[in-house]
């Protein structure tokens, strides 16, 4: 599929990739472009989309998505933060679904986010709590079987 | 690289995918193992990783990158998630990477995380700001000088 096939007319992240909306820019691929978002949570904040328009992760074909994290790997090195330590500079992976999930651009977009310190970057909230094993256990082989049909 | 070379000996999530640890496998790649996360945050709370013993996303081949979110995208359809309304029940998916950014086991884990509504699943906090547009440009080129060597 050519990548005008694959875009939509009046979606704002499509038209960031066919040029006509400017953007910073970082690197592109067959399948991906990235840049910087313009209003980030830290210095380094990046937008990955595919170049396809799907609104969601479950409606973009396995050859864009495939591209994806090798290419966040890139741009995790280009921003320093390579980083072996565990309490070292961190970073976040983040791809948000529908508007209760915090999505606002019906475009897939990963954030590559980094975490330099608690004031900056993605802060989280993790409502979790311990779960009923056996339920876990009937749902697991529920899920399991409908994965593998 | 067979499987159990790319492992490690003490890692808890390598011996999940090794079975020597028990979990609620829900699917099975040559390069992932997928499972649900025994303290969710919501119902099917998905951990994804690779067999591959990497603590963060940069340590990780590509093969291995590229196979997890077309799994994700196949867990998303099991999880019955593939509703195509913006306001429609949403998901996240998220990878930490360092304790500061919440990473709490060193083996790359990705969390697929249904978001049922405000009160479960994954909350965000998004400290965002405008940016000065000539320092983001500046530093675009930057790193696109980087990526791109």
């Amino acid at each position: 599929m050519s990548t005008s096939a694959a875009l939509d007319a009046s979606c704002i992240f499509c038209k960031i990739i066919r040029g006509e909306i400017p953007s910073f820019k970082i690197y592109e691929t067959k399948y991906s472009y990235s840049f910087l978002d313009i209003e980030p949570t830290t210095k380094g904040h990046i937008l990955i989309i595919p170049k396809y328009h799907g609104a969601k992760l479950h409606n973009v074909p396995d050859e864009y998505l495939s591209d994806i994290l090798p290419v966040t790997k890139k741009l995790v090195r280009a921003l320093g933060l390579e980083i072996d330590s565990p309490e070292g500079t961190g970073y976040n992976v983040l791809q948000n679904n529908g508007r209760i999930a915090h999505q606002y651009v019906d475009h897939v977009h990963f954030h590559l986010i980094p975490k330099p310190n608690v004031d900056e970057g993605l802060e989280e909230g993790w409502p979790a709590k311990k779960a009923d094993m056996a339920e876990l256990k009937k749902y697991a082989d529920e899920l399991a079987a409908k994965v593998n049909n």
